[in-house]
């Protein structure tokens, strides 16, 4: 239902923020927007407060005042449902729709997205609204599309109040169906755990030890789901009241709350809030992870670059601004990874509030003398010529394989060792672009039919159906990388005996015994195959090779001489296997001996 | 009110707490005070459970003895209200009282100053408390002075109970009259924080993330007023029953939590409590720059160090003893910085109790044979030739501009950059008397005509009235020195618009069009006036001279060549600016060259 | 009643729990114990939820079953009371049986160990179903020995509930029977915290600031005379039901929350759970104390390794393997130091549930192929010739005095610096094994007589008993080592007034004016006797000898050229005084000295 045609070329624009400012700002504004070259702007996202000022009361003569206003200057309306943050009057008229902490702390008014995702006049209010606005503005000509609520799970992913614990047990019965189901599912033979009534079961409160593994993982699937939940209500109004508006709702990349594999399926388009940091030395890594992570969401669609900052942001502790003509190629490289719409946060910098440092197109200083309002400007009238590309497609021929619920699994407590997943995706990233690979994020069960090359740099949960994919891609021809304690666990948690990496093992030629994660600052020596000796970190671990070839050897500790890294000839493909931490460069020639082999062509 | 001649000269003395020992000791106590030339001693401060031992009971007996004891003795009394640790009692039977963190959780008993502010009985337990013990003692030869309370705010200085929020609508009610006003000074059309009742309003408790500032703001206004009206309570008991007897409670130097602009009015005298760490390298200068403060409070007044500590504290994780000597030199520089008392914490060291290792004029191993005691004893003797230092005056060519409004606003989060204020502060202050200056610290509103170098190391919220003071002080032919990120805000900390530093680009002859905080350990290079460069840190910024005259110039990175330090002839006088944070030879340089220019005698 | 020989050798085994596993891998698991010599195992540890699936309804049909089958295999049980972690059922049914942090959070299901000791009903529960475990089992041929819950105090050693408070006030009334007793003991004199009533005292909840340190203190003592209770119930049911049958609990080495001095009276042989980390440079050190200690608290009774890694654990943040013949070595090391058994957990590595990568003895890949497996067989085949060694007793001539007490009162906040007890322990230890003692740990007012040397690497609460127990020690001949900060306090955390060290001036021959604290990273000159000079850290003091000679000086500082390290020829003994922490080769010297004034043979 979404057609970038629509908009007439590539999107650009920003939230916009009236109700902070008096009349005739609007009305500079939107000569400024003119200016800048600005199509689109998302109205309304932090408005329930003033649309809905009592309960049941509304007033929407700002609103219409200023979606006349921009329609007349030929600037289209992302229109929000203004859910993002309830008013002071619904936290105390409900006190029990303000969220709770895992320690059982009540949060409180004064900052924003203060509400409980289960609770039921919550919802019924949410329902409510979103009905009045869509109503409203239902046949407005400058509607372009809805944006929906904001940022869901960026401040509270995981509510553990009691409306909450009854809805996660509603959860696992629709998941379990039976008790016994969930007490094998949850392992609860160990630690005297097993439950005998659903009512027993509580989300993973501050226990006196580690919760149950499983518990955890479940809640933060049922977490994920309960805030879609929302989503889906929302979703469910407007496509009734205009069923041929696009819908989205904006993603903040890699976040760990939400499954967006599953979010995006019920978007029109995605959107993405990418604030990569100015002060790191590679900024553009963290925001093309996160453009290919959007585009892939929803296999291939160009997605909404829908908040980006004109130069700082506010809320890290040492805010760097972007340098002159960062923003631009930052936007340049946007497009490059399959965006059709660059928007900033915000339109004009706030005098006041918690973001009021948080960059704007029309800067505190004012528009005529900043050097960000020129660049914003200049970009502007650039994309005027870049319409195309709104068109184009972007082909990858390797994927990298990366879900939610493996994340989860792997960052449990009660592990080898303490894991983290993003440092070891961004290394192999990285890796994979400095060989001038464009890059999808595909799901361990999708479709790999169209990559010769799938990296898995880590994934310690994988399903039947995930090995049986991977199995399928490298007998068919396809080449595989896979990182160490990857296959270890199934959908519960359930360690796959026999040797490690469980379901992989035929594949991959090989088994492991035993894993020796290294200590923080330790390394371990790796023989590589030309004989250079390299130093690895994190984990070692004692494999044995079981058709596999090995390509580089452990050099010191009892695993001396072991298999470090193998590759196995399987069906028509190789599937290649990494039983240690390389360094970046010795990872990246390792990767670049992959893709030669798989005949894809390299760009350095 | 406050006359030091009616002590006879500089006050010596300490708390003291005979409760915590038989009779004997006090009679020995009498005799050593004595030897030690004690004519003054704070009395009773945490004697309510004592003195109260049951709701409405009160047993004297031991204090008419002591008071008597010390006055046989000649030594004068400073008394306390009793009221700084509420007996068990009371928090038993007013378990509200208790006060409680921003997370909800309520604090129990076993240390002290368990109370809120707020309550209405413990309130009234204060008033009577503190009116028998001013009618029993009012008469009493002994009585010098009263002792309000203890250290107010010293570890509770915001309660978030529901008390302390109703006190705070009401405060807020007084400061705004209407909900319009106070949506306005918030902000609250930002993230919908709109409110429609003054009932929706709470204090900034734990929230999904930032708190709306300005709520943050007027919170610990409220909270340092809150905690004044419990002073104001007992004041006026005590100017009721003993209108002549003066009034002190004890300061705590540069404490985040109290105004103490606001609470020295209504002081007779400013006492101080200064425990400076005996294992920094100079230790001398957080004392005086706490002297300096306390003499400031009450323009000029002397005052009186209430609290140090003979030798170690005991509240540090490692707590170093002042070396030989040490003690003493710090009682001269406080003299010379205008204290007329010179007291301990506390005359004899505990033997129970979690202050037991808080050294004592009397030591643990006894008088006889103790270097403390040494020291304590021949300070009292010189001490004797020294009266006349108590009617001199201090004076100061060159004031420091602090306010606690200006503190609070600059260290809310959601800014720039993290900016501390008192290692900003602390550093100006050290070049300053490195440079042979006396230095006053003044209110932004102040008058300052008795100085001719104004200093602001920071002044991130200056309301507009300072920035006239400010203004008109240059212009009469002041030299101010501001430092960056000054200006920014006004008192509800909205942003100037059209430039920074908002209402100085007159003074300062510039506009500040951006910011580039640096990261923690990152520095940037600085092309001083002789060509010579250095590395500054924490912050760069784009500066457009405007009428200034550039003193150095940055010399890397997007701003190289734009100015760093300026100066303006502005009126009769000289308006310097820093746009970063210079090394401390640098700052002390610039300093000096502006010292001179104002005229200022330097000594090195 | 513990009699090894009843054993017929070394004890082997593991805890094993087949509730995890099906039928048919029970019989392999049989099978595997005998192939690898295990001759006892822990049962039923965690399988209360299994055994009691709803309050009062019981299922031990599948107990029976693995107890004959494990019968038929000629392997013994440890059987447990099966009541170390309550179901989910009972959490639910007696919400207020969950346990409470200081912060007032109360915790929830999901971990184990969820429990407060002073629960009633809980209580109740506890009893019938050791009281039924007990009744069914008491005949059964496979039945060796009790297992009394598990790992007390592991997780939950404090619980700050209501419930808890008033056990606190009965034991409080039982230690002082006076309120007047109690408000002497605690210095309540002092912060105005006199108890007027029983019911105003509260456990050392979170408080405004530092509660009274013997507050603290007693509800140390109290928690861990608490939860002894609870052991006591148990074993009251068991020495009824099977008054012939030994009875354990598994203790966890130097664990802070209980006093295990006064547990290990209560059982028939000591047990222990030991985990070294394999990623230490000297793992064996942190066993061998541990071991030493739990020989040592039943007066050199052998004891049983009741836990240990076969590999690596689960619960570090990164778990290194026991590299080949390290578990094997650390075996031997038990039984040099007096184990009798030597068990594992746990027998099967589990699939699911927190502990899941704790390595077992059967590993995930099986046994066939594993080397952990192989070492487990081999040491089960080599022990088969060791069994005289569990007859050996093991003689130690120096002794380190240790105790809970002082563990407590030493870490309380408000010292002169924060001193850890463990590291000054671990010092002195490693220092007394590199001379080849072996070193019995001693409680303060232990029997002294098997001696020649005690050391007390710090005793900083230290009992008139204990203190006239080394007077009487040294008068007699013996040989006193003491460290810094000893004997300061008494059994209320009062000062010995006087000079420091209290009641220890006489037989050390000195006294300490006052205390030179370092800060970390900080070093202090000392000069040894033959003239070396070395760095000494942590502490420095101003000694007075009184009849000691000097054997080393400090040499910076205004305390240079003053005592630092003494030695005292009293009665027929020897006590020397150490008033810095001392360099560990500086230390050995030093205790080498000493040993070989007192006639021990040493053995490097
Ligand atoms: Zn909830
Ligand atoms: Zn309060
Ligand atoms: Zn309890």
């Amino acid at each position: 239902m979404f057609d970038i045609k629509a908009f007439g070329g590539v999107i650009y624009g920003a939230d916009y923020n009236p109700e902070q400012w008096p009349r005739d700002v609007w009305r500079e504004d939107a000569r400024l927007m003119n200016e800048a070259g600005v199509n689109l702007v998302s109205l309304g996202i932090f408005s329930w407060a003033l649309l809905e000022p009592r309960p049941g009361e509304y007033d929407f003569g700002w609103l219409d005042e200023v979606m006349d206003l921009l329609h007349g200057h030929g600037v289209g309306v992302n229109l929000a449902t203004a859910t993002a943050s309830p008013p002071p009057w619904l936290s105390l008229k409900y006190p029990d729709s303000k969220p709770v902490t895992a320690d059982g702390v009540r949060l409180e008014v004064g900052g924003r997205q203060l509400y409980c995702p289960s609770h039921a006049a919550f919802r019924g209010h949410v329902r409510t609204l979103t009905r009045q606005i869509a109503g409203r503005y239902a046949a407005h000509p400058a509607l372009r599309m809805w944006h929906v609520n904001n940022e869901y799970g960026c401040h509270i992913d995981q509510c553990y109040c009691e409306l909450c614990a009854e809805n996660f047990r509603a959860w696992l019965r629709g998941r379990y169906s039976t008790l016994d189901a969930l007490n094998a599912a949850w392992g609860t033979a160990f630690w005297s755990q097993r439950y005998g009534d659903w009512a027993e079961i509580q989300p993973p409160r501050r226990a006196p030890t580690y919760p149950n593994p499983t518990q955890q993982l479940d809640w933060r699937r049922f977490s994920s789901d309960n805030i879609l939940e929302l989503y889906r209500l929302e979703v469910g109004v407007l496509r009734e009241v205009t069923p041929e508006i696009p819908v989205t709702t904006n993603f903040l990349g890699f976040l760990p709350g939400l499954d967006y594999h599953k979010w995006a399926r019920e978007e029109d388009v995605v959107s993405l809030d990418a604030y990569p940091d100015p002060s790191d030395a590679a900024p553009h890594l963290d925001a093309g992870m996160s453009y290919d992570l959007m585009r892939s969401l929803r296999g291939g669609q160009r997605f909404l670059l829908m908040e980006q900052a004109p130069s700082a942001v506010n809320w890290r502790q040492h805010n760097a601004p972007k340098r002159p003509g960062l923003m631009r190629v930052l936007n340049h490289q946007a497009l490059a990874h399959g965006a059709s719409g660059l928007m900033f946060f915000q339109w004009r910098a706030s005098r006041a509030g918690a973001e009021k440092y948080h960059s704007g197109m029309v800067p505190h200083v004012g528009p005529e003398r900043s050097r960000v309002w020129r660049e914003v400007r200049e970009l502007g009238q650039e994309l005027k010529s870049l319409s195309a590309l709104t068109g184009a497609s972007v082909r990858s021929r390797v994927a990298v394989m990366f879900d939610w619920d493996n994340w989860w699994a792997l960052e449990l407590d009660s592990k080898p060792a303490a894991l983290k997943l993003m440092p070891l995706v961004r290394k192999w990233y990285a890796a994979l672009r400095g060989l001038g690979q464009n890059v999808d994020f595909v799901h361990p069960e999708a479709d790999l039919g169209a990559y010769d090359v799938v990296a898995l740099p880590n994934g310690y949960l994988l399903t039947a159906g995930a090995a049986g994919n991977l199995r399928a891609f490298v007998q068919g021809g396809g080449t595989l990388l896979t990182g160490f304690f990857s296959g270890i666990v199934d959908e519960h948690e359930h360690v796959q005996l026999g040797g490690y990496p469980g379901l992989l093992r035929g594949v991959l030629g090989l088994w492991v015994e035993e894993w020796a994660p290294l200590q923080p600052g330790e390394t371990t020596a790796v023989r590589l195959e030309g004989g250079e000796e390299v130093q690895a970190t994190q984990w070692a671990e004692v494999i044995h090779p079981d058709g596999a070839q090995v390509l580089a050897t452990f050099a010191q500790d009892y695993y001396a001489g072991g298999a470090a890294v193998t590759r196995h000839a399987f069906g028509a493909g190789q599937a290649y296997y990494l039983g240690t931490d390389l360094p970046q460069a010795a990872l990246a020639g390792l990767l670049e001996g992959a893709l030669r082999g798989a005949g894809v062509p390299l760009c350095h």
